[in-house]
């Protein structure tokens, strides 16, 4: 049969993967499509760069026009990155009729919604499981395997580097930066962390995975996001203490119809399947009416894991061409974005106060909370070594975002109070 | 648009979960399809049964042939369970050009590729998501998430009642005769429950797994099948002692070509993600070529998952419906099966010997392993306590079954070995 033809646009480390399995599993491939799938052109910065792979020199060009425009290519596997630029690439591809399969999370999180409506307009498939999660098949889970249910929440470790830096803090107690440093090392963070540590990663993730989950069109500005460059071994050791382990989460949740999404440094409760992901491994938790606990675990980087996701987008792509049903199994948010008001968004909170050590600070306190209807679940008092001060450590019960501001508003103007040490999400 | 017809063939837990979900989320369900999916008849045994739900009674029926034959009905959803009888009402719906969703491990794990021929020379759907591990979708996961990976190993949970009393053994150091009674209490068990405890329930879905994964046609009688029911509270605490976990693993492994399948009480290592699978939960480990490791967690039963699964199957019919690719895509297996002979299976091994207690049998013993080249990992000898003999715990390093089975019938015939107590597949 009629070979299909692939335009690769980028051959970092994931492009790289997906010609190895390409190549190495193509009497697979060929046995599940019914036709070989060859690579036809690369586009690549420089041409002339030595590669781990061979490759034939006339399948590369310095210009990706030159892919997305040969009218012999079916699919253009966009592997560069990148948004600027990028966004134009998918645009001019699908007015060419070219299906697309992507790992640029960055880009569906900004664009999605512009590029589906484009897709779906020239009935054209984009594809795009390696955006999220690396290996794992988190997205064809929530369009398919979960189409019935009502997803209630998403609890996602969607980013490796983070995930890391956490684990060697709590299993070695490393400190934040030396965590980071070797993290550096290894090659699992970049040079420049921000966007890793600062939760933008894992916040556009999280945008993706919420709007499949709920069905609506998420904006990476609807996530609330907070990184963790501020977690202190101090925290971990607390964490740890009270039996949480401490978890970049993205968190979507929703009750009814409205719903809320951040990404934050959270306590989650040893015994909680997320609690044991360590390492770079990526795992998403998704609780749904029907169906209760799930969680997907596996790598969620990595050349051959993202490659994997990359080729499986590029088989559905192949089946719907011989079907000839491109373009016509995207998922188009069909519901309205309610998002939840403060008042709405409730979780436990964990607190690290640290205070005069005077009688009746404790009450001060407590009456503080009572005040803005915050219950407390736990309240340790305990003199701090290395100050005239003393240290309160506080869980609450499930509170309203807004009642707690509210208690961290009046704790600004509360003398007794020397500091609000830590504040973290408390989940499991 | 006009709506699409269901019949039910059966309302006992996971057919009353169906309706359930049908109704609940009616609205939903026709956002994504285009249509309403509505329930036209469902087969029972007894019409003027009680039940937990309500339903329209002109709508039941006792003679499923009805529910088969009708020509309004496009979807034919088997939640009845049971072999005879049932594949031949799955052959004559396909013959009236019906698509199939079952719940059925039973039926597709011995008639599965007779009906998927079936199927495809009608050109009929027929969708089992809901027969292994109820819901979590890894049949999905294995067809389309890792279509374009090697997988070299699965090994499931796939049983919830042996899960819940390995666990219960394991956390509370109850024995097995107590664990089952108490699953039967709580209804995780069945008054008979051999195909639970004897491990032929796995089997049946791990050749599912397996047919999926190796995309090679596995049979039931491919399988190794060895039960829990000898399992007892001394072998669980010597799995404790030594770092592991037991559970009933389905193992399906390859090296190129040649697979094995086997299910049977395992020793895993504690730092396995498959080891923290506890109670009722099922999970899924799999590990591919390209995508390494990864495991898929969740309730494996029950009412509502299940039936979660069963209505995604629903879903994908009625989108292929729509599209008029209904029967196109069924994975047809491809590879020839080979099975691995007893020298290529390959994996470590725990024993424990009740032993004579005088010098020189340990060197009888280790030179036994030494003639068949299994090669130990370790060996602890002590005196038991309650006899005048000592007890020796040996773990192997990977050796073959065939040499292992040569020193396991080579003891049989050693005055100074009283009794082979216990023999475990130690993996992680």
């Amino acid at each position: 049969m009629k070979p299909v033809k692939v335009g690769l646009l980028g051959l970092g480390t994931v492009g790289t993967g997906v010609v190895r399995i390409l190549e190495g599993h193509q009497e697979d491939l060929s046995s599940q499509v019914g036709s070989p799938i060859i690579i036809e052109k690369i586009a690549v910065k420089h041409a002339d760069k030595q590669r781990s792979i061979e490759i034939d020199p006339a399948k590369l060009t310095e210009d990706p026009w030159e892919v997305i425009r040969d009218p012999e290519i079916d699919v253009i596997v966009e592997v560069m990155g990148g948004v600027n630029g990028t966004r134009e690439f998918m645009l001019e591809a699908l007015n060419c009729g070219k299906h697309i399969v992507t790992a640029n999370k960055d880009l569906m999180a900004l664009y999605g919604s512009e590029i589906l409506a484009k897709a779906t307009e020239k009935q054209c498939d984009v594809f795009y499981e390696a955006s999220v999660a690396g290996g794992i098949p988190i997205i064809r889970t929530l369009i398919e395997g979960f189409s019935s249910d009502r997803i209630i929440k998403i609890m996602g470790i969607v980013n490796g580097t983070t995930n890391y830096i956490l684990t060697k803090m709590s299993q070695e107690g490393t400190s934040y930066e030396d965590a980071l440093a070797e993290a550096k090392q290894l090659g699992y963070a970049e040079a420049d962390p921000t966007s890793d540590v600062e939760g933008l990663d894992a916040a556009r993730k999280m945008a993706i995975l919420g709007t499949l989950g709920f069905r609506a069109n998420v904006e990476l500005s609807d996530v609330q996001v907070r990184g963790i460059s501020s977690v202190s071994k101090e925290d971990i050791a607390y964490a740890k203490r009270l039996g949480y382990e401490m978890k970049l989460l993205g968190i979507a949740d929703r009750d009814e119809e409205e719903f809320s999404i951040s990404v934050q440094p959270t306590m989650v409760k040893k015994n909680h399947p997320i609690a044991a992901v360590n390492g770079v491994f990526n795992a998403v938790y998704v609780f749904g009416e029907a169906v209760g606990e799930t969680m997907f675990y596996g790598a969620g980087a990595g050349e051959m894991p993202t490659a994997t996701s990359v080729v499986a987008d590029i088989v559905a792509v192949v089946k719907n061409l011989k079907l000839g049903v491109n373009g016509l199994k995207s998922i188009v948010p069909y519901k309205p974005k309610k998002l939840k008001s403060d008042e709405q968004i409730c979780y436990k909170n964990f607190l690290l106060l640290q205070v005069a050590d005077k009688a009746g600070v404790l009450a001060q306190i407590t009456q503080a909370f009572a005040e803005y209807n915050v219950s407390l679940e736990s309240v340790v008092q305990s003199p701090n070594a290395d100050t005239p001060d003393a240290e309160i450590m506080i869980v609450t019960h499930r509170a309203s975002k807004a009642n707690m501001d509210q208690v961290l508003k009046y704790f600004e103007g509360l003398e007794v109070i020397r500091r609000v040490k830590s504040v973290y999400r408390v989940e499991g």
